[in-house]
């Protein structure tokens, strides 16, 4: 089994690197702010919220739907900038968990699977309470919605687990299809990264190339939800292109020109990088 | 008293954020990699040594030498560039043990002194055997080699503590200097810091004017090693002159280009920022 110390390492590092990579088209980097937003929010984040990846990994009775509101909390208690890492968290609270009860990264993708799908009515409250907490853009096609006290009795009264929850939310968000269907876009990331790195690319570099590949394949709910699915659509094309024409500087510039954040590609990388790590990556 | 978890907090973000502050002039920076060694190594040691500093603030008994040792071997088994971090670590880990006695700054002040003071012929032997595993260069006036068998021997036939080694090391050594005198210059570093930060610059711009102050007032040990005392001398005064004028990109690629490094300077901002985050700094 892992440890619980080494899982809560590959979770803080994976966040760490994640915002590091450098040019990471259309996201805060190591060299981009966003006005108030800045590198150093992130770096407090990810500091705030290891005894709580600590805690997931620690095989101890820890709900999810707690867990997720408590990361939520250890990231913005340290930095004023709010929740910079909704979405990362979302993903590594289950990864965590599933990683305590795995001895290697096949058994950490069957039980994954099985920890999302063990949640309960308390997770999902939970995780409204969290979701409260932070500014996250809802979609228009979200029916449960977190602003509203009357989704909270929906749940009690309709018996909503988390998982539930995700499977509603499934069609207009990928780290919901993540949790329903067994994080495979999570997985590929890992595997595309790992390949990359052997092949003797950086670690920088192939954190940015499995950004693109990922970005590429699965536009970006964030994008989605900001500006509609044409645009996102238009966007995961262009990543494609950058692949082979090597135009990252220019395409995040284009990104950022535009205030268009490809936050949810971001959250994917995370927890491609946090198996990548969790396999044994050293660089 | 401070809490365990809080002053691990605090000395990992320290070391995250010193790496991150940029331009800072000669040092591997956010911007700035030298060679093989990378910004992603210095990230890669904070997330390893996090649980050894809660060790060392736990209030357990443990010796600051075996702590120094543990953190040395922390910091480079996630990473492959080596110990990036020994000089910090030779400031952080007495200071979190003191913090764990500790309930406010003024307290930690004192129990650093008696902290140190404290140590054993134990610890000064631990201390060299994490010595040993790094490459930390000697100045030629240090009486005991670490990579002299003889010196062991010496240290137990003459019954010399940590804190004796640095007493010797003092003349030549500012973090020594810091062990022996009560760590004047860290905590002028984080009035300096708290004041900047406090007048409403930025927590960046705060690190670089702490950095660029240390420097212009004591020529850095690591750069009188490696170059000799004129040009330590030399450098901070540059470092007084970059103050006024502002021209910090510029000194950044002056030093740079002739690979002098202030990498002592660097510990001593880490050991700041760490007062600086415990006294209460949010950002």
């Amino acid at each position: 089994m892992y440890d619980s110390d080494f899982i809560a390492r590959c979770a803080q590092l994976a966040m760490l690197l994640e915002v590091s990579a450098d040019p990471k088209p259309g996201n805060v980097d190591r060299k981009h702010d966003f006005g108030n937003l800045r590198y150093e929010h992130f770096l407090g984040s990810a500091v705030g919220t290891y005894a709580v990846f600590k805690k997931a990994a620690s095989g101890q009775e820890c709900p999810i739907g707690g867990l997720i509101l408590e990361a939520v909390e250890a990231s913005s208690a340290w930095q004023m900038a709010g929740n910079v890492h909704f979405g990362a968290i979302l993903m590594l609270i289950p990864l965590c968990v599933a990683a305590s009860l795995s001895s290697d990264i096949e058994g950490l993708r069957k039980n994954v699977e099985i920890v999302v799908k063990n949640t309960t009515v308390f997770d999902a409250l939970q995780f409204y309470k969290a979701f409260g907490r932070v500014n996250v853009r809802v979609g228009k096609a979200e029916t449960l919605d977190v602003r509203d006290p009357a989704s909270l009795d929906a749940i009690e009264s309709e018996n909503l687990t988390l998982y539930n929850i995700m499977e509603i939310s499934t069609p207009n968000d990928t780290l919901a299809r993540e949790w329903t269907e067994g994080f495979p876009r999570t997985f590929r990331g890992a595997q595309i990264l790992q390949k990359r790195f052997k092949s003797g690319h950086s670690l920088n570099d192939s954190i940015i190339y499995t950004f693109l590949s990922l970005l590429g394949s699965i536009p970006d709910t964030l994008i989605e939800k900001k500006f509609g699915r044409e645009l996102a659509g238009e966007v995961s094309s262009a990543s494609k292109q950058v692949l082979v024409s090597g135009r990252v500087a220019e395409f995040d510039e284009y990104l950022i020109g535009k205030e268009i954040n490809p936050g949810t590609t971001a959250d994917l990388v995370i927890a491609s990088l946090f198996i990548t790590l969790l396999g044994g990556l050293r660089f």
